[in-house]
C-alpha cells in the first residue's frame, strides 16, 4: 500500500551501493522492490531463497538480485551478490518511504520543557512531549504523541514511531527505533508484603539500552529496582514484549512477539527467542542460546543450543485423551518399573 | 457505571427495531438494558441461555427479550425472538451512551496536516493527529491522542478510541473499532543476519482491512514486508493480540485476547482463535478452524475442526512428578514396547 | 540511571521514619539507596535476604538496614528492623525522585472539556485530555498524553503515568498507579453470531477499581458488558496483562506479566498469577490460590494452594521425541493396563 514511486534509481546505483555486480544494462532505472511474482517491469527484485526459484523464470521484474550461482537461470539483467538477502534488506531500505521523507523539524504543538536540549536536525511531531531535563540526540526523530521523559537521553539518528512512551531517567542508543505504543522504563512490578497487603517498592534503577536497538509495537521494558534493565548493542525486540526490571539482554539477540522475561534473568549474546517464549526470574542464559515458540524456561540453560517445551497440537478428541493421561504419568511410569522388575524385559 | 438515562424506547419501539413480537404492553418504556437479576422496573432484560432460566421467575424487568418457547414462564411483557442472543446484541447497541453522544466536530488542538481530507460530518478529537495524505472517511470518529499515518486510509463510520495508532500507508475499512492503545501497521519484524550482526529489512507493504473490523486494546497488527498483511471483512480481533507481517485473516474469524499468529501464516474464514493460542510462522489454517486456549500450533491444519495442545492444570506437587516423567516419555515408550515384545499382552 | 541527589537524610531521619533502631552514630547523612555491593559512601543499602548476606561485610555503604540478629556482623553502621524488606520498600519510596519533583499544575497545552471537574492540587501533563463528566480527585497526577474519559473519575491521589488511556464511565480507586501504555475500560470481546457473521455486544458496563491498585505498561482490563468489570483493593497488575470482560479480582491480588484472564471468572483474595498464566472464562478461583508461570487454568479451583501445568524445557532434540510420544500417551496407558491384566505387578 505503500507508494513508492518517489524512489529511482539505476541498476548501476544500485550494484554501486550494494557492491554487487551488475550482468546486464546498468542505465535501466527501477522506481519499486517486489517479490518475484508481484514485481513488475518498473521493479527489482530479489532470490535470496531457494524455495522462490520456480518464480524466477516468469518474473516481469525489471532485474534481480541473487547469487551468481543464479546468474544463468535469470531471465532478465541481474545484480549477482554473494548474500542475496543481505542485500534485499540493503535495497528495502533504500526504497522505503520513511527515509525520504521531508524534514519536519519541531512542530509547533509539541511542548519542549524547559531545560529539554535538542539536538541538531532533530524532528518532534505534533503533539509530542519532551520532559525537562531530556536531551534529543542529533537527527533523532520524535513521532507524534510521544513523550521523552524527564532527564531521558535519546542517541543521535533514533526514531521513535508515534505515541511512544520514554519515562524518565532512561537511557536510548543511537539508531534506536522504537514503535509505537511500546513503552520504555516503566515501573518494575515489585511490592513487599507485610502479611496482610502490599508496599510499592520504588523502581529507582532505569533502562540503559546499547545502540541499534530496535523495539517493537506494544511492547514494555521496566525499569529496575535500584540498578538499570540493560538492553545489549543490535538487540531485536517484536511486538507485544515484556521485559521485566533488571533484565539483561546481551548483544545481538532476538526476540520474537509476546516472549515474556522475568525479573533479573539474564540473557547472552545471539540469544534468539521465539514467539511467546516465557523465561522465569533470576535465570541465567548462556550466548547463543535458542529457545523454539512458547516455551517456558525455569531453569538456567549453560550450553548453546536449541531449547523447547510443551506438546503439539492435535484435535481436541485426540489431546482430550492424552491430557488426561499426562496427570497420571508418574502412575504409568512407575507401574511399568514394577512390571519391568517382576517380568524384566529390559 | 455507564449513566443510560438518556436512552428510553417503547416496547412496541424496541419489537419494531428487532423484528420481534410483543405480548403484553407495548406502550412500557423502558431506560435501561440489565441481566435478569440485576434488571429493575426501568429496564428491559433478556433471556438467551438456560443456564439463566431460573432467573425468569423472579425478575424485577419491566419487559424481557426471550425466544418463544419461554414466554409462558415470563412474569413480566415479553418480546419475542427466533434468536434472543442476536436481539440482545441489537438491544445492548440502542441502549449504547458512545451511540448518542453530541457530535464534536473537530476539535481545536487537533492537528491537520496539509493533504489530508476529512470526509462528512467526522469528529476528530483533542490532540489528535492527522498526517499529510491521510483520508477520513465519512462520519469517522478519531479519538483523543489517536494519530493517523501519512497516506492512511480510515473508512466512512469508524471509529478509533483514544491513544490508537494507525501507521502510515494503512487501510481500514469502513465501521471499523479501533480499541485504544492499538497498533495497526507498526513494522513487521524483519533482519538479515551476516553472521555477526542485523542488518533491518525495511517492511514496505502495509496492512490492509475489510469492513466492520474491529481491534481491542494494545493489540498490534504489524505491516508486510513486501506484500501487505491482509485482515478480512467481519474479522473480530481482541486486546493483546499480536498479528505479525504478511499474516492474512479470513473473513469473519475472530481471535480471542493475547493471541500471537508469526509471519506469513494465512488464517482462513470463520476459524475461532481462542486466547493466548499461538500460530508458528507461514502455516496455513484452513476454513472452519477452531482452536482451545494457549495451544501452539506449528503445523498447518486442513481439516476444519477443534484442536488443542498442552496439558490442563493441577496441583503443583502431583504436576512436577509428572512434568519430570514427561522427560522420560520416549523412554518409557520404549521400554513398554520391550516388555510387550517379550511378554505379549496385545 | 536516576539522578537521586536531591534526597539526603539523617540515619537518625530515616530510623524514625521506618520504625527503626540506630545502632551507631544517627547523624549521619545519606542520599541514595542502593544494594550492599553497589552503595557508596553517601548510600544506604538493606540486607533483606540471607543470599546477599556475604556482601555484608564488604559494603561500602553509609549505612545498612538489617534483622537485628545480623547487626553484630555489619561493619558500618546500622538500622536495625524487624522486617528490613518492608523497610526497603520504605526506603526506596523516600528516595523515589518522582516523589520529589516540583508541582506542575495543569499544563496550558492539556484539553479539559466543559463540565470536567479538577480536584485540589492536581497535576495535568501536556497534551493530556480530561474529557466532560470527567472526575480528577485531589492531588491526582494525570500524565501527559494521557486520557481520562467522559464521566470517568480518578480517585485522590492517583498517577496516571504518560499515554494511559482510561475510557468513558471507569471509576479509579484512591492512590492508583497507572503506568505508560494501560488501557482501563476498553469494550469487552463480546459479539452475536447469526450464522454467517458477528453482531457487535455494546458493552453496556464499566470498570471499577478499588484503591490502591497498580496496573503495568501496556495492560488493558476491559469493561463490562452488563455489569461492570471488579478490581479490588491493593490488586497488583503487572505489565502486558488481558483482564477480560466481568472479570472479578478479589483485594490484595497479583498478577504477573502477559496473565490473561478470560471473561466472567473470579479470582478470590490473596491469588497470585505467575506470569503467562492463562484463565479461561466463567471460573471461580477461590482465595489464596497460587498458579505457576504459564500455566493454563481450565476449572474452577476450590482449595487455595499451588498450581501449575505443562512441561518444562528441554533440548529440542530430547523434546522432539518426547512430544512425539505425548499423542500416543492413552494408547500407552492402555497398553500398559493390557500388559498388567496379563502379567500382573501391581
Amino acid at each position: 500500500m505503500t507508494d513508492a514511486t518517489s524512489h529511482c534509481y539505476t541498476l548501476h546505483d544500485l550494484a554501486e551501493r550494494l557492491g554487487a555486480r551488475v550482468a546486464g544494462d546498468g542505465s535501466i532505472r527501477v522506481s519499486g522492490l517486489a517479490t518475484l511474482s508481484d514485481a513488475g517491469p518498473d521493479d527489482i527484485s530479489f532470490l535470496a531463497n531457494k524455495a522462490y526459484l520456480k518464480h524466477l523464470a516468469n518474473t516481469r521484474a525489471a532485474a534481480v538480485l541473487l547469487h551468481p550461482s543464479h546468474a544463468d537461470e535469470c531471465p532478465v539483467t541481474c545484480l549477482t551478490l554473494d548474500n542475496p538477502y543481505l542485500g534485499y534488506a540493503e535495497l528495502s531500505r533504500l526504497f522505503d518511504p520513511l527515509a525520504q521523507r521531508p524534514h519536519l523539524g519541531v512542530h509547533a504543538s509539541a511542548v519542549i520543557e524547559a531545560g529539554a536540549a535538542l539536538g541538531a536536525d532533530v524532528q518532534i511531531g505534533p503533539q509530542a512531549v519532551i520532559e525537562a531535563g531530556a536531551v534529543i540526540g542529533d537527527r533523532a526523530v520524535i513521532g507524534p504523541g510521544s513523550v521523552v521523559g524527564a532527564d531521558s537521553r535519546i542517541g543521535a539518528d533514533s526514531r521513535l514511531h508515534a505515541n511512544v512512551t520514554v519515562c524518565h531517567g532512561v537511557v536510548i542508543g543511537e539508531r534506536a527505533i522504537l514503535h509505537s505504543g511500546c513503552v520504555i522504563g516503566g515501573d518494575g512490578f515489585g511490592f513487599a508484603h507485610d502479611g496482610s497487603r502490599w508496599h510499592k517498592i520504588a523502581q529507582l534503577g532505569g533502562v540503559v539500552m546499547g545502540d541499534d536497538v530496535e523495539v517493537g509495537s506494544c511492547s514494555s521494558i521496566d525499569r529496575g529496582a535500584l540498578g538499570d534493565t540493560l538492553i545489549g548493542n543490535d538487540v531485536k525486540i517484536d511486538s507485544q514484549v515484556q521485559i521485566a526490571h533488571n533484565v539483561q539482554i546481551g548483544d545481538h539477540s532476538a526476540l520474537a512477539g509476546c516472549v515474556g522475561i522475568a525479573g533479573s534473568t539474564k540473557v547472552g549474546k545471539h540469544c534468539m527467542l521465539g514467539g511467546g517464549v516465557g523465561l522465569s526470574g533470576h535465570l541465567t542464559i548462556c550466548d547463543g542460546v535458542q529457545v523454539t515458540g512458547m516455551s517456558l524456561v525455569t531453569n538456567s540453560l549453560h550450553e548453546p543450543g536449541v531449547y523447547s517445551s510443551g506438546t503439539g497440537a492435535m484435535s481436541n478428541a485426540q489431546w482430550r485423551k492424552n491430557a488426561v493421561r499426562f496427570k497420571q504419568l508418574d502412575d504409568i511410569a512407575k507401574r511399568l518399573a514394577r512390571l519391568e522388575k517382576h517380568h524384566g524385559g529390559r
